[in-house]
C-alpha cells in the first residue's frame, strides 16, 4: 500500500466498479482525457447498459470486464495492478423497494468486496460513491445539509431508509478499512445526478425525463404538491471531475457532499425544462400518488458542497440551465439518429 | 398468516433466536411462566453460553436447538409451528469492531432469515430486538430520545455507526415485510440491559461489572471524564416482560423504546454500586482511553418509554437500586457456589 494518498491520473490504471453507467462512463472519459494508462469498466450489466458506454467502445485504453461485485474473485482479478478503484455499483431506492435482499447485498457486501480487493491488490485509493440519502428524508431534512447532519427517517418508506442506511454502512466500512490497515479513501456523497446518457432508475432524475417527454408530446408537465419542494441535482460532468479530483488530491479518510451549484424547486425545474424544450403547456398540479415511492422532502434545503472544495478542491461548474440544455440536446440528437 | 396481531402466550409455541443469552433466558422464563406450550432456544453458542440457560435446563417445555441464524434451513426448521419468534441474535458494537463482516451478516442477513422463516411458517408475530443505538452517538444525542429522533453519527467510531445502522436496517426489513406480505411485528428498542446472568459483551453493561469487581477488590472504581455522562439502562426482567407483552398486545408495525425508569450519570452509578456492594474506596476520575471503543454521549439524555406504554401497555418497574441489588446478590451467590 502506497503511503501517499494522492493518486495521479496520468500513467495510472483505474477500475470503475459499476462502470457501465451514467457516472461510470463520464468518469471513464474524464480519466482517459487526463492520461490514465487504462480504465477498466467492471459491470454485471444488471443495471448497467451497453448504451451508456457505447461512445467509449473503441477507446484503446478502455477495457470492459463483465463481472459481479458479489463475486470477490471477479473483483480481485479486475483490480489487480490498479492505482485507484471507483466503487459505483449500487441499488438505488426504487430497486431496493423491489428487491431489498439484492440491494443490501450489493450496497454492503459489494463495498466489503471492493475494499477487500483494494487491500489484496494494494490499490492506492478507493473513491466510494455515497449519497445525500445519508441525511435521510422527511421534514427533518431542511436548511443547510452539511457533512455532520444526522440521518432523518421518521415517516420515510422502508426502501428509502434501507438505501440511506446501506450508504452509511458503506462509508463506515471505508473508515474501518482506513483504521485497520490504512486504506486511503474518499467518500463523495453524490446528490441526484443528471446529464447526457441519463438512465431511468433514479426517482428524482427520472422526473426530468418524464417532464421533458410530456412537454415534447404537448401534454402539461406534472408538478406534485404545490411545486415548492426542493431538489438539488448535480451535473454528471461535474461528478466525473469530482471523482478524478478525489483520486488526485491528498485527501483521505474523508466524506464530502458533491452537489450542483444551487437547489431548485420542482416548479422552477419544470418551467426550465419547458423553456429549454422550446415551450409548452402550463404545468398541471397534482397530488402525491399514494403508495408510490417518491422521495419527498419536508422543507427547503441546500446540500452544502463547500467541504468538497476544502478537501479535494472541487466546486460544481455547470448550473441547471446549462446541464439541462446539454441533456435535452443529447436526447434530441439521439432521437434524430434513431429516426434516421 | 393469522390476521390477528395479538398472540396469546398460554398454549402457544415460541422460538427465541439468539436464545442462550441474558435477555433470551429471562424471556424464556417469562413465557414459560405464562403458560407457553413450548419455548425453543435457538443459538449457535458463538456469543450465547450454557451458563446463561443453565437454570432452565430441566424445564419440560423448553427445547434447545443448536443452529445458526446465517443458515436459513436451520431457522425454517426451528420456527415450524411457532406462534411467535423473538429475534435477539446480533453482534453488538464491541464484536462489530473486531469483525464487521460477521456483524453485518448476522444483524442484517439474520433478520432477513428470521423474517423469511416467519413468512414460510406463517408465524403470527415477530418481536425484533433493536436498540437505542438507532439514535446514534455524540453530542447530538441529548434531551428526550423519542422514537422519531434521527440517527446521529458525527464523530462516532465506525463500529458504533455500523451497529446502529444495522439495527435501523433490521427495523426497516420488518416494516418492509409488513407492507409486502402483512407480517405482524413489534420492534423494541432496548436500552442497555443489565441484571442477573449478566454477560460480558455490552460495553456499557460491562462497566457495572468492572466497577463491582474493583470495589470488591478494594480498588477505587474508575469514572471516565467528570462522571456526568448519562447512561440509561433497563433491567433484564423488565425487558423479558416487554417481549411477552409485545407478543400479547394487538400492536403491530410499530417501534418503541424500552428503557428503565430513569437515566443515571456515571458517577451516580458508581456510587450506587459501591454502596450496594457494602462500601468501598472513593472513585478515581480518569480520562477517556484513546483508541478504545467506548460509547460516550455528549449531553444529558433520557430515553422516553411512554410510547411503549401506549403501544403494548409496558412500563419499566425495576429501578437501578433494586436491579443492581439483584445483580450483586446473584454474583455473590454464584461466587459462593464456585468457592464451595
Amino acid at each position: 500500500m502506497s503511503t501517499d494518498p494522492a493518486v495521479p491520473i496520468a500513467g495510472n490504471r483505474f477500475c470503475i466498479v459499476g462502470g457501465a453507467s451514467l457516472v461510470g462512463s463520464a468518469t471513464a472519459g474524464e480519466l482517459l482525457d487526463h492520461g490514465a494508462a487504462e480504465v477498466v469498466l467492471f459491470d454485471n450489466f444488471a443495471f448497467g447498459s451497453e448504451a451508456a458506454i457505447e461512445h467509449l467502445n473503441d477507446h484503446p485504453r478502455l477495457r470492459l470486464v463483465r463481472g459481479d461485485v458479489m463475486r470477490l474473485p471477479d473483483l480481485l482479478r479486475a483490480t489487480a495492478g490498479m492505482a485507484g478503484v471507483l466503487q459505483l455499483a449500487a441499488y438505488m431506492t426504487l430497486s431496493m423497494d423491489r428487491d431489498a435482499w439484492g440491494g443490501l447485498d450489493v450496497n454492503i457486501r459489494g463495498v466489503q468486496h471492493a475494499l477487500e480487493a483494494c487491500r489484496a491488490n494494494a490499490v492506492g485509493k478507493l473513491v466510494f460513491a455515497s449519497s445525500n440519502a445519508v441525511y435521510g428524508y422527511g421534514p427533518g431534512v431542511a436548511g443547510e445539509l452539511v457533512e455532520g447532519t444526522p440521518f432523518h427517517s421518521a415517516g420515510a418508506p422502508p426502501a428509502a431508509i434501507l438505501y440511506g442506511a446501506s450508504k452509511i454502512i458503506g462509508e463506515q466500512l471505508c473508515r474501518d478499512a482506513h483504521r485497520k490497515h490504512g486504506q486511503h479513501y474518499v467518500v463523495l456523497r453524490y446528490s441526484t445526478v443528471y446529464g447526457e446518457r441519463q438512465h431511468y432508475r433514479a426517482a428524482n432524475a427520472l422526473y426530468i425525463i418524464e417532464t421533458l417527454e410530456r412537454v415534447r408530446r404537448g401534454e402539461p408537465p406534472e408538478v406534485f404538491g404545490d411545486g415548492s419542494e426542493t431538489k438539488h441535482f448535480v451535473y454528471v460532468g461535474d461528478l466525473a471531475r469530482a471523482n478524478r479530483m478525489a483520486f488526485e488530491s491528498a485527501a483521505t479518510d474523508v466524506a464530502v457532499n458533491t452537489s450542483g451549484p444551487a437547489p431548485v424547486t420542482t416548479l422552477e425545474l419544470v418551467r426550465l425544462v419547458t423553456e429549454l424544450a422550446g415551450g409548452g403547456p402550463e404545468p398541471r398540479f397534482v397530488g402525491n400518488e399514494p403508495g408510490k415511492v417518491r422521495l419527498t422532502s419536508g422543507g427547503a434545503f441546500r446540500i452544502a458542497h463547500e467541504e468538497a472544495a476544502r478537501a479535494i478542491g472541487w466546486r460544481p461548474e455547470v448550473d441547471m440551465r446549462e446541464g439541462l440544455r446539454r441533456l435535452i440536446a443529447w436526447r434530441d440528437s439521439n432521437e434524430a439518429r434513431a429516426a434516421a
